[in-house]
């Protein structure tokens, strides 16, 4: 992959609904930078923009939210996956706009009377990552891509819009900078039920892993985490054998697979097992569902000594 | 206050725009359950619904955001502040719809071509809420509320639309249940900004605070805090001088007023100091905003022995 900075959010002048005749005129445009690939990354640094061209057999498309395909495994010749996919290359690239919150300009390949060309679809955010067994049988990495709500909250500071020239920042940056100034993105959504507020009540906003309770003036705070999670491709339902009352940082530990429970209730990844309240019974379907799903051994958590 | 169960989330059939005559139609379409408080709650349980009538002189209407004052230490007969208003009743009520993550209905009262009446806005979230003085001189509480951003993830579970019916979960819930199955409701978004992530790279994502790190397959993951807040009314700007590294808990302790930094960096509410890199000015007079606005004295963690 070359080296140039990355460049994210809209390229000036750009809208959602504007087509491109070909892979030649997107990549002059500054909107995705590579003629071929689906992917268009700089290593260690996010992905900057995706082709959803359907050319995997996974994919899925429901315009303001989208299941993409991870690359590699598939046979030049069929089209078919022909090996697993791992979560390296612009895999990994993609995988990192979750963590860093960066937006990916997402454009499709479309075919209206019989002609084929590209329309640019707007910003998207990498909402959540996992692997599965693909149609073929063989692993595939699968991104769930959640159109960027509406900046409703229209203030100078939320101007999603993007120069290429902005981006040199006029402070002194760190090497890895490639937002202007005034690009805010989203860095992470966390949702409730009324499942979750039950769980909450239950452990009494502690958190099941380390016992953690934030408090403050207006109350204890906490976040639920849903084993299997909510929506569509996982439809793990909304039900207490299916959630887990969190601290925020095991809940963000949890979404990305840097631990597990197992069935026992013991912990993978971490020390220790969580802790349970009698009323509440947690799901062993669920549990592994996330196991097989996201789990990453990693080492979850670090600190200096 | 009665003592019902608090109504959360949209009436059926009522969308924004819909106008009533006066607050008698408001309260029997159960859109807003008083007949004369501008906030309608329920004791511990959030508050269902507000009525901006633009009666204190603070409020500040931009639509799609407001500014809410809280209620209290006002004088019946002049309509200006003549007392410190506290964090209690209806105003600890606004406050728990943060911490929750509950929704409120915002209803406004118009004024057009010399008709009076209320027209309903939808459903916004309370963003942040802090302490400061208003024109009078007196302490008020003031509230950001935002529009929730329209449901853009079309699908069945993220329906915001409630029936009064469907309150009654099926499953045993716990004694605070306001919401129905079929509510999922914004907890918190974290933005970030250029500057954000300057900062977490100054310090390789380890939380100033407590130095923990979180690790995941695809990279370390930090947030970071505005220490006076970006956007109106506060105008804190976007640079080093004005960010914190922390992790997720701490964050959420840090936006909540649990804990606050001194001009020398230790901490109140808190043992200990900031770690600070040789390279971090954190400017004093962004640490006293947040002091003065938002410090609450309060057991900032608490976990179980």
């Amino acid at each position: 992959m070359p080296q140039q900075p990355a460049r994210f959010g809209e390229i000036t002048g750009i809208r959602p609904g504007h087509e491109f005749r070909n892979r030649l005129e997107l990549w002059s445009a500054g909107v995705h930078r590579q003629t071929q690939a689906g992917i268009s990354a700089r290593q260690g640094q996010g992905a900057e923009s995706i082709v959803v061209s359907g050319g995997y057999e996974d994919d899925l498309d429901q315009g303001t939210w989208l299941l993409y395909t991870g690359k590699g495994g598939r046979s030049a010749e069929t089209g078919k996956q022909v090996a697993d996919q791992t979560l390296t290359g612009s895999n990994l690239e993609l995988a990192r706009n979750q963590v860093l919150g960066l937006p990916i300009r997402v454009t499709r390949k479309v075919t209206e009377n019989g002609l084929t060309f590209y329309r640019y679809g707007g910003l998207y955010r990498v909402s959540s990552y996992w692997q599965e067994q693909g149609r073929s049988g063989y692993k595939i990495w699968r991104f769930r891509l959640e159109m960027l709500p509406d900046e409703l909250f229209s203030e100078a500071e939320v101007a999603v819009t993007a120069t290429p020239d902005l981006f040199q920042a006029e402070e002194p940056v760190a090497a890895y900078n490639p937002a202007p100034r005034r690009l805010i993105t989203t860095l992470r959504i966390v949702r409730d039920t009324a499942v979750s507020r039950q769980v909450k009540q239950l452990y009494s906003y502690q958190c099941q892993v380390c016992a953690t309770r934030l408090n403050s003036a207006a109350g204890p705070y906490a976040e639920a985490a849903h084993v299997q999670p909510l929506g569509a491709p996982h439809h793990g339902p909304d039900v207490l054998s299916n959630v887990l009352c969190l601290c925020p940082n095991h809940h963000i530990l949890f979404d990305l697979g840097s631990f597990a429970v197992r069935n026992d209730f013991s912990l993978l990844g971490l020390d220790g097992r969580l802790t349970l309240h009698r009323q509440h019974r947690l799901e062993p379907l669920f549990l592994k569902y996330h196991r097989e799903h996201y789990f990453r051994a990693t080492e979850a958590t670090s600190a200096a000594e």
